[in-house]
């Protein structure tokens, strides 16, 4: 089974097998086992079928591939919505509306999120994270009907496999891990670590085909720039106050 | 395998067999391979061993006994540093100072903790989550000696397992999956959700023994009170941006 662990890779095509809701609601049975704070299950999954509302998703994260191709998509919320709602029931006064709170739900919806990743994978399915849930998280809101307290985080794409899994590459462990204390890089240990990166053909091939001199340029110009990355975060944050959470 | 994720728990007691660095590092080697935001791996692990430093991180972690009896505390932190680095280096202008960076990392370093516990649960490891890391992030971050653009998000706590795993009880899993869009609870709802949790005799003598007259009240006024969480809002937040991120 370590084998799936080091192979495996995301995907964005899939089959034209459906998925059945039933499989997806059975792994999320055993996913939500996944550890979260205090047991109090601070998240809500929203599973969208091949339907109208699928497509308006789709837009939502630019028709990328990964999502038009998905026989589902799961969006994968923050939700203190439920547990405000027994504790107002039950007598008890919610002080749930700050960044430490909103945070803590992150992280576990996040965990759930993976979780779900590794036995759908483990049950042949394909599945892609979208990082376009945060930029347009307003959007989605509205199109699932989301109440005040809950947030859109994270999606994942999901069809059966077509292709084998074959690992993507990563920086050598070395690059991650830190003994003790925290080891800070200097310029040539820098240089070293992304050097098998910045060698693949196929890495190359796409600093070319963006017309850029270096990959790391590609990411700052092209995939993730500065003006991008700051009108989505005044955006996220705008929403994620109007939906209760006081950021700040 | 199926069986394992169902049934898994986390544990805050641990035999005194020692933990192989070497194993760790192993692990962290697949778990790396789960899936992140445009494969720049914008994370760092901290390996702390029983050391006057783990001694140190004990205390950030109110001395809980998860953390004190674990033999190894593993601090998953968001990481853009050394992708800025590596951008600096190869004439790219980084733009990620801003919250939509620091939520794609945290979901990023979430996924990343969570696969790292499933691999070493799969090993026989135990592990337990501590939330606490983000209450006390700056006493952390010096004693880790983080630097800028390097944020503490979680924490595991790891050795080997003295029992056997047997799952913690969830809220049946109509409450959190939604069909197509989001179904709002009503009262009647929320009280037919929440019956199994309240009639566990464990969670009724727990609600016993903080004095309280519902579960609910447990979560509001001992485990994560208002006043609390807020203070611990503002802390988290002062230290982010203080360490690089602009947050609004």
């Amino acid at each position: 089974m370590n084998e799936y662990f080091k192979n495996r890779n995301s995907v964005r095509t899939f089959s034209e097998k459906e998925v059945p809701i039933e499989l997806i609601k059975e792994i999320l049975s055993e996913a939500i086992h996944a550890p979260n704070t205090g047991n109090m299950q601070w998240y809500s999954v929203v599973i969208t079928h091949e339907t109208e509302i699928k497509t308006q998703l789709e837009t939502c994260h630019f028709n990328q591939p990964a999502a038009v191709n998905a026989k589902l998509l799961i969006t994968f919320c923050v939700d203190i919505n439920r547990f405000e709602k027994w504790c107002n029931i039950r007598n008890a006064t919610p002080g749930f509306r700050n960044f430490q709170s909103f945070i803590a739900a992150a992280i576990d919806t996040s965990i759930l999120a993976q979780q779900f990743t590794t036995i759908a994978e483990l049950n042949n399915l394909g599945t892609c994270i979208l990082g376009t849930t945060t930029y347009n998280a307003p959007e989605i809101s509205e199109i699932l009907k989301l109440p005040k307290m809950v947030i859109p985080l994270t999606t994942i794409a999901v069809g059966y496999r077509i292709d084998e899994s074959t690992a993507t590459e990563r920086l050598p462990i070395e690059a991650v891990v830190h003994d003790e204390i925290y080891n800070d890089y200097d310029d040539n240990k820098v240089i070293e670590m992304y050097e098998e990166k910045e060698n693949l053909d196929i890495n190359k091939q796409f600093t070319a085909e963006n017309n850029k001199s270096t990959l790391a340029q590609v990411f700052t110009d092209v995939r993730y720039p500065k003006h991008n990355n700051e009108l989505f975060s005044d955006k996220y944050i705008a929403y994620i106050e109007s939906q209760g959470f006081k950021l700040k």
